[in-house]
């Protein structure tokens, strides 16, 4: 019977994200003696791989007798090759699918529960809708605290981990997220490891905003780095700077990020997991979380923050990583330049120390510095601050940068942008407010982050009071169409800068 | 900026089910300047018609420059023509998006809220993963008795709706599923037309079932009716037999059972407001509900079913329908014939008084036609079953069934199934069980309900004690792949059939 089940293999190069689509013919023999019909769940085996995959049923002429189409996801899970034979049944039942329906009839899931639920999504066995499902009903705080740890722990267990034999303690730092240019990463970094302790920091790239800490450092240098380079820079600098998109630290977070951001739902338990997960995997022992709060920010209400920030330590604590939380002012953006090389610049002038630097940048930075000094030496914030802003101001954290730099494969020129477009001051007024998200969206319409050089650089600060005439703010963009399409949403956005007349 | 967005259609011929799917090259200008990436949202224009829909990004060959392919759905909600253009732009924001947040969070929807989401599903602004979310937080419980009105009432708003001018009880029956065989439908309407009430009945073709009674009927005569041919038909004979398909009367409804489906989430609330809304919206005053419970049925105990039964009995009054709900025997298949062509003939014995016709089946039949007397002549249920089994003894139903079947447009012949095998009882015993999912699935994987004559006869019922190389069922299919690869699967459920040695 499994003989019979076999169709050639096409390659689509249909990119369907995560989820493997097979297109089959409707007049097909599989689908016509399996009754399949369009999205059936079906298991395709190739060799010794195999996944489960959605059927798309094919009318006309797309395919040819006797083959299947693969999505570009289910070409590179198989490891096929076109013109190869490819075999298709009935997908297994997923087991633990019976665990999620008990969370969605509300009762409280086990650690093994929840560890099957990971492991059966890291492997992609379940369907994006059945993820949504999974994720909707663990959102609105409806996983506990025992809930969250075993959610984290489930994830650490199904990715790879790291170690860092003969170091004590390994630090980290992260941020919740959603405040344009606040990139203190390169800063934090460059300050701890000039002090001796060890931080081998892995960042995303951007994935809603118009640039990540790995798309910033790739404009400076190679991010691209595999384990093997990673452990060489850290023996050499203490510290990297690198993409961390490769290293598999946790499959099954990327699998619930790309759904949760689709359904726009910020599940706390899951925000939790996703980054505690990636942090303990890279065997982190110390990390402060950087929490900006701000109407237009990702969390919305101190309320909210301190909630995060108890879960947080509490969930660290189980999972034997010692959290501190510091709860940020997230009104508006941190630094003036938005987009790869513009964060890259105002990275370069703090740790230069640059009289035109921005200086609540220089000051995020050494606060998230302080804090983990006084994690790591267990000193109070204020000799923290000392030590940070003495290590910066000597250009200590400068020379460091640069060592990391050079270990990950030297220093790039930054590219200027082919357009840019300055845009000016309405009429005398003070600036009241910047909209975070807005302006996010007028930098990736710009370009950024597919253009490195690409995005804005702010001329101004809530607060500042601007004389008619003054530059408000210059776009960077590589194409004719960014730039006007930029400008042209720019212009509808009657709240993006909201002004008060003077 | 409108008309440079644009691209050729090409009618891809894939069917994604009902989510419309664009595939647009990664290197067209608009995925370029819009940042589009796969599964992204996406608004489709073309002349007035929109859609929103799914990306996926195709690299290759599949597309020519300048084109864009569209799904089969997509093609049809935009009434699009190959080679004309389309415009595709970011998909607006679906504020009711954020009522589904709400509920994710526990809180409890308004009527308002419930209605906005309902007509946003209903005209195909949301996603599967969407949907999906939705879904799973009202399932378990989580809608209140208002939220389940709310619902029902929202998908009655959104569909088309029937009345019956100078009709003062407009009759309907349901069953909630999951036995095979239980063929009642056309019994009961021709016992309860026979006697002069109205009661127009639209049915389902098998969603997961061997067959729908729409299958069945299709076997014996036409069922595709438009609500012309329905209200000419019902003027003749107070009573029809039709597919419910083609008539919209709950457009929500079929968004959301197919997801539901995919998930295995029946939400009661959901099942509730499903069932309703459609005997509302096609005008009936008066329908009795049959529910199966049984360890292999879709309801698997009484509480459950007396929890059904009471939100059935409550929504329905809120909603000006009478509802009577019936909590009947689920454990084995009613009737001998699993199939469309197989359940037609159990009918037809039954109407006709054939000495060997199923006694399940007949009885069942005549349990709920006298609960339909007893509603609506408000009588005992004794003199229902009095008059039912006069009518159904009499010829009057079958004569009546004659009727209703020459007003759709005659009789057909039924069909004969190309290839039929016989299983024979392995020993001396008795038949202490049949699961009838494993049933149903047996009856499918023949080519029930595609190929009419496909299914299987049941020689056996439970209780029964059976001699060696008696027979068990006959397997009816129309292929010998469909024939084999059915017997192959029933070799290996060996609980299909459960027996004790005597």
């Amino acid at each position: 019977m499994t003989t019979s089940h076999q169709l050639s293999i096409v390659d689509m190069g249909i990119d369907t994200h995560q989820e493997p689509v097979v297109y089959m013919r409707s007049d097909c023999h599989i689908c016509r003696s399996e009754g399949f019909t369009a999205n059936n769940r079906v298991t395709l085996r190739y060799g010794e791989n195999c996944v489960i995959a959605t059927l798309n049923v094919v009318e006309g002429q797309l395919l040819a007798p006797d083959t299947a189409g693969l999505s570009k996801i289910a070409m590179h899970r198989l490891g096929a090759i076109e013109g190869q034979k490819l075999t298709v049944s009935h997908a297994p039942v997923v087991t633990s699918l019976s665990s999620v329906r008990k969370k969605v009839f509300g009762n409280k899931l086990s650690d093994i529960e929840i560890a099957v639920i990971i492991k059966d999504i890291s492997t992609h066995r379940y369907s994006d809708i059945e993820i949504a499902s999974f994720l909707s009903v663990c959102a609105g705080g409806r996983l506990d605290v025992d809930e969250i740890i075993g959610l984290t722990q489930a994830m650490v267990a199904c990715g790879q981990r790291l170690s860092w034999p003969g170091q004590v303690m390994i630090l980290d730092k992260h941020c919740i997220g959603g405040l344009p240019g606040n990139r203190t990463t390169p800063l934090v970094v460059s300050i701890i490891s000039a002090a001796g302790l060890v931080i081998p920091k892995t960042s995303s790239r951007a994935i809603t905003s118009p640039a990540g800490t790995a798309d910033t450092m790739e404009a400076l240098t190679t991010v691209n780095l595999d384990l093997a380079d990673i452990r060489r820079v850290v023996e050499k600098t203490n510290a990297c700077l690198a993409w961390g998109g490769a290293m598999n630290l946790s499959p099954a977070d990327d699998m619930l990020i790309r759904i949760e951001r689709a359904l726009d739902l910020d599940g706390e338990g899951q925000l939790i997991a996703s980054v505690l997960s990636k942090k303990i995997a890279a065997g982190s022992t110390h990390a402060v979380i950087d929490i900006p709060v701000g109407p237009t920010a990702k969390v919305r209400s101190s309320k909210e923050a301190e909630r995060l920030a108890s879960l947080f330590t509490h969930v660290g604590a189980a999972c034997g990583i010692h959290i501190r939380c510091l709860i940020t002012d997230g009104s508006q953006p941190v630094g003036l330049g938005i987009g790869p090389v513009q964060e890259a610049r105002d990275v370069l002038s703090v740790l230069q120390g640059d009289a035109n630097a921005p200086q609540d940048l220089r000051e995020r930075a050494l606060f998230l510095a302080a804090h983990l000094f006084s994690l790591s030496f267990q000193e109070s914030y204020e000799q923290g601050i000392e030590r940070a802003t003495a290590i910066l101001d000597e250009g200590k954290a400068w020379q460091q940068f640069q060592h990391i730099v050079k270990a990950q494969g030297g220093i790039k020129p930054l590219p200027e942008a082919r357009y840019q477009h300055t845009e000016v001051v309405p009429g005398t007024c003070r600036l009241t407010s910047i909209d975070n998200r807005k302006l996010a969206r007028l930098a990736k319409l710009a370009g950024a982050p597919a253009s490195l050089a690409a995005g804005l650089r702010l001329h101004v600060k809530v607060g500042d009071v601007l004389t008619e005439g003054a530059p408000l703010f210059t776009l960077f963009s590589d194409s004719e169409g960014e730039r006007d399409y930029a400008l042209a949403y720019y212009r509808e956005q009657v709240t993006l800068f909201m002004f008060n007349q003077q």
